[in-house]
């Protein structure tokens, strides 16, 4: 049997064990070596399921899309099994999995996006539910099952398993690469040494200021509400970080203003999850700076503002990121062994669970006291 | 003495009489030929004169930034005087002006942004009023008052002056120009090929129309609630033409996504210069699509939407645009003269008026039964 | 019985009865309604065989890779036949064939490139022999077999042949959309306005002309040795044409000069073929001007010049494209109609044969007095 | 007097009291505290004088342009002397010297290129020599007259002078910035996590290394035939050096096919400043790879390579960089600051000379044991 953390509905979540499956043609099963609690991960337990743009989330669900594990067994196949850069993968061999599938007949598909644009992506931990055989499509599990066609990526044996489990979360930082290609010598974009603001310094913004720091920022500020997780941002190389509960938001933008001279920030990123975020963003920005917008990832509601003052006037560069690329986990794992060197990456997971403390896990993932919260099964 | 048009205030036009004052030192007077008048100048006699990110008009002005004049004066000069791209000029040359000149110094002028990004920027027909000598500051005027370093572009003799006096019209369209820089392989931006929805058929949206065409576009849908303009866009090469008033918008929506394979446009232009324009824009828009936003040139109130759906899950891309480039002028030229042979471009001009009749002029401008609408003084 | 031309080796080609093989499992034959004769295809009855940089054609093979048929015969499938945009396909209905099929595992084609760039790449007409069953993997016969994987593009029957056969050409042309992603406002690859200089009038060189114009070119300078190409190139919008042969380098590099006021052409195509047209070529490019090479598809030897002046003094940007993109195949087709209304895309076309007559037809594709040569079996 | 050293001619360096003059209006003088030798200056000493696509160095000049001192005195001025971001500059404040002036009415200057693009660019320590007063136009000397309109950047006090000289050989980096913004999601440019190889390790080579680190590479392989060098790269963050004469190209090719798998780097730049270097680094490149060439600022010759496989098959994209950009200068400060602790940037200069010993200089610049030799005057 297989113990795995399910949300059964609505801030109801059940420790259970599930029956092991054998992985049939094509498919692999993996022993869970760590996964995160991702924000979309609380949102789905809070019961704030409009997600990916109004697909709603179909409970019960093993969650867990962040996942380190070694290969269990590997079902039969024609070809053999290899990761997403053609290395050979046997059983025991260290994997990150890509949480999606696309369909590959689509138009996004067909045309080269990543498999989260197509309509009809498989989510592991999220859009597929555990109501059926073979149940474990979730990484807060001992066990996952993974469908034909899934992506994988070899992980280094030598890689510290709380930097490995990041893997996905940095790979969602293509965000600021995409903010990079955007990049003009007239200024657009992401520049070489260009000032970057990162709203909310939970594992998607802590990601995204190193991530910014590795790309070639000049300075990095992180605005978030817990002086615990601004702690951990200065220790992660913020050159600035404000706390915008005790400042408000008017100091905030003076601060801000101070630091780049009165032009604004070039390049802001919305991790903070929540919509108010980013009418606060656009004026933190610069005129004719970029916005990143990737954090929202759960519909909580309207924003109101006015277009002509915070987008033509502003010349606004704006940009919506709703996941991650398979392209970018190869480079993640690589640079964040490199800048392990240089910054404390292994502090950014602080607290660990067993499958079976799941409660506690999520209370803890939920408590601002905190950055990422992970399982060790 | 010199006629000309001004705004005394909000709804109150009067037509007047100016000295002439000779050019001094690096400055030129202009004979107009011919001025169109444009949707911001219509705002600004409706009173709503909140521009350019918050700047408020300061009434009385002449207005009028789009010209075609004829060289009158040229003060005195250490060198000789050249258009931007270094053409000498005389006397009794036909010249385009652009109406921004920058400060020189800014961060903005610095490195390299056009002049419309200059938080100091001087601006024909808008920022500069009619209080004091030299007064002619605006193109609804038989003679402009040129200060030093305003920047000329030399027209041919050959071309028409309804076609001459759309050039900066034309230049505002480099919008387009920068939502094609945004384009990629993994299918940013403005692609060849790529169905182009344009909203509102005014003279911006009929430029935006025909530029789309200019740049490669598969097909253009056109929307606007005037019958009388999109027919004047079905001439102008529109592939569909909608009446959003008629249809409504849910069956304007299903009609985009028939014609898109159910996808939506790939670039839709904002050209309406209506804040709810935005929403129903970014409904067009297809996942991954480009929003133009260039036509709300003046604060109208406020819009109110779920960001997670309209930006994040739509990994949308959107950019506001604030004004018109200098680069862009000669090619607009030029391409214009080519099209010509192509389009019915010189049907865009629909009304012409004198300076004394510049009431019935303006009532023409708003009246929906009209594209452009200019002065030949 | 199925007649088709086959290349049995170098200068040597010959018409041939072949048997109609049945498709197998998601194969697809098609019957031939018009296939182009390519400059590659020249060279492989020239012997020039060392193509895509270094893979030698294996003779016997039936050349033709810019192929207009309709379904045959559907093998037996899993799920509906469709093309690339998903629609569905039936016996009868007219198609484009994409020459290259990916392996789909390599770095490229995981990583989102088009297929001529895989390694492995399958490729009608070039590096798939006529050795054995099913034979017909060429456009020279009135047959074709198509492998399962193929991807084929619906073409509209109101389409005029002699345009539609043109799609895999115009779709070679992706090379100046690649031109024009390398646009910024700083002035990089190819803007709008920007003075195109296409070395020579060819069907690839007419069609960069073509797409040039579509994309939003200021002027057009075409160069060739050919009258009669040069003619065509006038008809086909070219602003100029030089006859290099009789003009000399000397003088045609200083027309050039002369129409872009000594600073020399924004963007320069080689479609050429041979090597010595790159160093003219870069010539005639302006500072910091885009080269395009995309003609010389086969190694015929050496280039020498001095690096520091034509790549470094010069800021030159030069790329390299080394086959089409099937994302390039609808836009083609749909923009092809659009053009044909401006344009006379009907002429591109120069002459038609009969399979039969395939030695006749080689002749005459070799003769600088026609532009596109087709089979019409 | 002025101590400084000028080259009279080729092999010919002298050290020379000149007089001082004092700056006339809007100009400046500066007392030099530190000043690099660059490759052209080398070239400049070897007679290698065809410099800048054509123009002829005439001597004798002052040689120097990366140059690092504090204002002396200020010229007569309208209004206050300012740095390139508008910071208030008074006596005693530490500058940094853009070399080049445009003239800010061609082409290039108008259309936002850098100076370097400008066909009449001043230059100092290059194009300006010391025949007439006020005769100090180079860096190799105690004070340094600055012309009207020169840029300068406010160095902080709290810099290192070692790191503070390297401004401008950071600056011309910005060319893998331009590698980036060539980046797209279809892997084009200068992705994060590319593999960068580096071909030469003298101070551009070793800038271009640091520079790769910043920008997200994943990896950097230098080349170079100096070990003293490459020992150098290593402790400067190089994770692989060879040294081609010892390896010889097939091995060095083999190597960096191993450590690519089999691919070839994604980005190549030419650092090596000779001829041969470009068609080496063509074979490292990866199909679809970027090559940058930005080391040979000299003409010393000619090159011979088969165009159709090193560039159309390969589908290289090469670049080449004729200088630096003053938009470089800044951020180029601000990210050797923040690298400097995680990187021994202080062991790029590795030796320091008086003006008075400019011959030892000029000789220990010249020999490979060394990477940049400043001057301490």
């Amino acid at each position: 049997m297989v113990l795995a953390a399910k949300i059964v509905g609505p801030g109801n979540l059940e420790v259970q064990d599930f029956p092991y499956t054998k992985p049939g043609p094509n498919a692999v099963t993996i022993k869970v070596e760590m996964c995160g609690i991702c924000g979309t991960d609380k949102h789905t337990f809070r019961g704030e399921n409009t997600q990916y743009g109004g697909r709603p989330v179909q409970y019960p669900i093993i969650p867990g899309h962040e996942i380190l594990g070694k290969i269990l067994e590997i079902g039969s196949r024609e070809e053999p099994l290899t990761d997403y850069y053609g290395s050979p993968l046997r059983e025991g061999d260290r994997v990150i999995v890509l949480p999606n599938i696309g369909c590959g007949k689509c138009y996004y598909c067909k045309h080269g996006f990543p498999p989260y644009f197509c309509p009809d992506t498989v989510d592991y931990g999220n859009l597929l539910n555990c109501n059926k055989p073979p149940y474990l499509f979730g990484g807060w599990a001992e066990v996952m099952y993974l469908l034909p066609g899934t992506t994988l990526f070899k992980a280094p044996d030598s890689m510290a398993p709380e930097i490995a489990v990041l893997t996905e979360v940095f790979a969602v930082t293509a965000s600021l690469d995409k903010a990079k290609e955007f990049c003009t010598v007239a200024n657009e974009g992401f520049r070489f040494g260009d000032t970057v603001l990162v709203q909310g310094a939970g594992p998607i913004g802590i990601a995204h200021l190193v991530k910014a720091q590795m790309l070639g920022a000049g300075r990095v500020i992180v605005v978030d509400k817990s002086d615990y997780r601004l702690a951990l941002a200065k220790e992660l190389g913020a050159d600035y970080v404000f706390n915008i509960d005790e400042l408000g938001l008017n100091k905030l933008l003076k601060s801000v203003m101070d630091i780049t001279n009165g032009l604004g920030a070039d390049v802001v990123v919305e991790c903070a999850g929540v919509p108010e975020a980013i009418i606060q963003g656009l004026e933190f920005l610069r005129v004719g700076g970029m916005y990143v917008v990737v954090g929202i990832f759960v519909s909580l509601g309207e924003i109101s503002f006015d277009p002509h003052r915070l987008i033509l006037a502003k010349n606004a560069r704006i940009i919506g990121i709703g996941g991650d690329e398979p392209t970018s986990y190869g480079p993640s794992m690589q640079l964040m062994a490199k800048w392990a060197n240089f910054l404390p990456l292994n502090k950014i997971v602080t607290h660990r669970f067993k499958i079976a403390d799941a409660k506690l896990a999520i209370q803890q993932a939920l408590d601002l006291n905190s950055c990422k919260v992970v399982f060790e099964p």
